[in-house]
């Protein structure tokens, strides 16, 4: 329980996928006054008009939508939320930042550290390469305490969570070989966001599995970028996507060589010094194996491990719930984290 | 076209998923008559009551399953199908083969040639040891000239033929390193056959991605007898399933080390040259991925490769339906052999 | 906001899909102190273990089930919830009842009044048909004063609420036809709740859609017999539920003939003087229809309507939560109503 | 078996789903010689190419997709398949049969005999309203003497087969009320077709179901038509569709009141007088209802019936394959007609 005021927040394109998500936990954060929300394409309608789920709900019938740019909405808030496209996010991102402004970008545009890699992958030079250096990688198991005091939070991918977590202790602990790293990722259709493609139709991915972005999908960047940093050299990952006809959530199933004799037990202690106390990290004991149905809808990934003795080779396997976890959920805990709030006000 | 007649047919055990497709096929195969199908539990009912699908189809009106002994089949048909669970399987086939019939079973009884390796994956002793040797592996594209020959053929299971297609080859040409072979596969929920289990009903599947059998999955034993065999050394293989929310269908995804700089042209004549004749094998062109929607109800596997300059690494992806490849049809093209008659007639 | 002091609340039977649901709301309520959960086969176990996506929640790492006399919770628990089958429930609550306690039953049970209509649809004699003038029909909308001094409450079926909602108002206004009432309704499968029956079974029921009790579904005692006693006439209606391939939801679609003319506006004045006020009754505007993705996870019920001036038929439209509207969430309303808590406490 | 040779088919926008599906059964044909496919946007491709379903299956490696003129395919061709959009597809209807050649059209130009109901359902005048009268309605089991000879043929709507074929037998015994039909019908989403729009994205159909068109879907006027023909008086029906998540199939559940006391054998008698020779009817017993999976993949439409004793209603459902009954499917039959090839030819 806090005695802090409530923060003044507002959201800057809050018409996708992430942004309803995120729309849905601010409106319930019980510390926070939802005060702009803006889109160009639902600007004069009502929260409740835009996402019909919502209406009834608190400020939804209230509040609309409204088109400013985006300084003006730094003015009205203390933390503001981008939901933007990637590469619209920057500019945005930079004035609000320029002004003095506290920013949670959930678009990929402040993930990457190094210029050169940002245009690596994402085929164009970087808008505002000086903030690089600023923003802070939004995984409060990671980089807690930067986030504390960070002016600039960079949400991370749908995919890179759900494998970190469970690589970073490993990496650290220098259990595994990181020259053989693999991962295989499976991810539900809202992952894509609302794009309205043929790709995306109903009755072309239901009844359908399918990898796709062989081999080198843009997420490796923020990955790579992550566990390098944690192991202290660079790593480079095999990863390889697959979309699945759910609408939520991933599975990361992960596979290491072991650099030494281990079990289940040795490893178990590993994740358990690192996520022990972590709100939103639940290691599955040995009986139990990771299903998407139990974190959808939260904020948690779920982290299970087995040794093949056969082949000395670690599996590790997590989930999450790719629209809570990836962006509005672990966006509020930044956003906590930020404003001193309980790490998990409004998540739980 | 062929002037042979047709061939009188039996099913044992015929009320399972895999029971169901095959009937399906047989029914309509232009060299088939079946004349018997077998279930202990449906005796007396036709085929059209038991399958409401194939009512008024061809026989599925008149013809009626029945309850005999396996030896009592034999003698009614040339060839017969058995559709047993697993263990059942073993007693049916040895009464068959020892009266001199042909037998096509779909079960795993006869899958492995190893006592030894039988007792390891199932847990118990092979009832009927001499027959293993007997057996033929049901897999066309393997054993092609074998199956023709045949007395008694052991088809696949359902994650094994997508797997040993893509690495068979890869190993003959010696192109990958075996130690370094791992597979993720995902399969549609009829993999499981028709389990009345809680972990199959529909609110425990729908929304719901999840590894399982981790690390050693049965259809190890069989994978790891023909990858052995065609590489001529010991092979062990990672191998993790995962259950997703789909009726039929599976994607297996395989990673290698290259053991010498490959391209994907390189790597697509070791295939080309493997299946470049065969009836049911679809190399895809680098534009494309396999789609598990391209392939249900039909008897192809879709193979794509992508190679990762970065790692150097070798990433194989094909798609078969589980219900057409798995049983029905690849047993159908075992028959074909077997009678002499066109491979696809029946499948196409 | 409340004074009150916490109640301490007690489950009987929580191991089905709508114990799993309502233990999750009641674990989040900020009002309640949840005592005891029993379940034959879960005790000893921890409500995290039975409900692994519960799992760090509150207190489902500590809370464990148990296995006592109904009467024993009764001694431990202010207000009891049953989540029993159908049958077994009866008695519980009789149990519970004599000695003075509080019941929230969320079977079939008690819904009846008349035990003669209980034996028709249940094919029964009732074991407690004194109680059955006691019990108080649980939908708030209709019976909000009755149950707030109710000593034993019977939460609807789950088809029941969203066809008395949309019908209530228009047969007190006599805005309709009574004998022409029909309702086709789609309902997710865990409407039928965890029943391990083939007919649930993944493969059964994706990519399936299927009538099914048709004409005289259960349901049907309680809907005629709520519809009479607003009307103040024998009432029979019309109802053919469907099965469909989603987890959760039901959708109603029920047609009437308009006594007289109206139009939209007028129809739309009975439901805003109805529900004008009800938390949970969401009127659609004439450009929304319902839709079941916008109602669960929630307590909502939203309503819409058309004239076709065609034929002079009303068409009213229902959504809502199966889970939630129909058990955990109505069954947590009416708990509010009868402890004087803010009614929407623990459900918005 | 026939010994005519083969026909010369084209098809004119082969694309979409109701032209992929309707290439896969031409392509099976064995009295078709599939001469030309067209598409704007995929000329120059292989059919194989734009449906990877279809690679290597007979002509779909070299047949490729071209863009002439409709008169041009029209030389090459003895029969002509229209899957054209609506309003698009008059215009190459009325030249081709102009030009003296055999159409069969899929989509809704030339379904409704009156200009002025056309006008009222499309909103817009009809590019060639005399040749409406030419056109014959694509249902066999309705018009087959006429659509041996016809020139011109317009298939019907995704749910009107659905619905006539329960509705006309029952209405020239006379022995429902006709004032009194309401239909209910749920669709898969491939109803919609290949629409890239936000509504039919995945996420937005998956565990989602849906009311819409209510109360005037555009079916209406082709049922009507029918319906009215069939009964000699003028008829209006209430209809509403709703969208389920499922790729294929349509359930209708058809509501009427009974003129006379009657019971299931005596509306199985009418049934049974009017379908039992049908090819593609089934009628199922009192011990079953129909369930989309049953027919999908098909060309069957199953039907069964219950009668009310409480309200002296008729209660009858059905359930077609919409993209197969609807149009390819019923298409090939009504080529197999006008051709004098078996009905069932390149169907079963």
């Amino acid at each position: 329980m806090t005695t802090k005021s409530p923060t003044r927040v507002g959201v800057i394109g809050a018409s996708g996928y992430a942004g309803e998500e995120l729309v849905r936990l601010l409106l319930k954060h019980p510390e926070i006054d939802l005060v702009a929300v803006t889109s160009r394409q639902s600007a004069g309608k009502t929260l409740g008009e835009v996402f019909p789920r919502f209406a009834h709900e608190l400020k939804a019938d209230s509040l609309k939508f409204t088109n400013p740019e985006a300084r003006e909405v730094g003015k009205l808030a203390d933390v503001v939320f981008l939901a933007l496209p990637h590469g619209v996010s920057a500019e945005a991102g930079a004035d609000l930042v320029r002004d003095g402004g506290r920013v949670i970008d959930l678009s990929a545009d402040f993930r990457i550290r190094d210029p050169k890699v940002y245009a690596e992958f994402y085929g164009k030079q970087h808008p505002a390469p000086d903030l690089l250096e600023r923003a802070v990688y939004g995984v409060p198991e990671i980089h807690r305490e930067k986030i504390r005091s960070a002016q600039l939070v960079a949400c991370p991918g749908c995919y890179p969570t759900s494998i970190l977590l469970p690589l970073l202790p490993l990496l650290r602990a220098k259990a595994i070989d990181p020259r053989t790293i693999i991962v295989a990722s499976l991810s539900g259709v809202t992952g894509a966001g609302r794009k309205v493609e043929a790709d995306y139709l109903f009755a072309e991915c239901n009844e359908s599995m399918r990898p796709y972005g062989i081999p080198k999908h843009r997420h490796l960047g923020e990955i790579e970028q992550e566990l390098s940093a944690a192991a202290g050299e660079k790593i480079i990952v095999q990863f390889t996507p697959h979309l699945v006809p759910v609408s939520r959530g991933i599975i990361s199933t992960i596979y290491a060589d072991l650099k030494e004799k281990a079990d289940a037990a040795s490893i178990g202690a590993i994740f358990e010094k690192a996520y022990g106390e972590e709100p939103f990290v639940r290691l599955l004991s040995q009986a139990r194996l990771p299903d998407t149905k139990n974190v959808v809808h939260t904020n948690f990934i779920d982290i299970a491990w087995r040794i093949d003795s056969r082949t000395n080779r670690l599996i590790v396997m997590s989930a999450i719930d790719n629209r809570t976890q990836w962006t509005s959920g672990q966006a509020v805990q930044c956003f906590n984290l930020m404003c001193g709030y309980d790490e998990a006000a409004g998540l739980s």
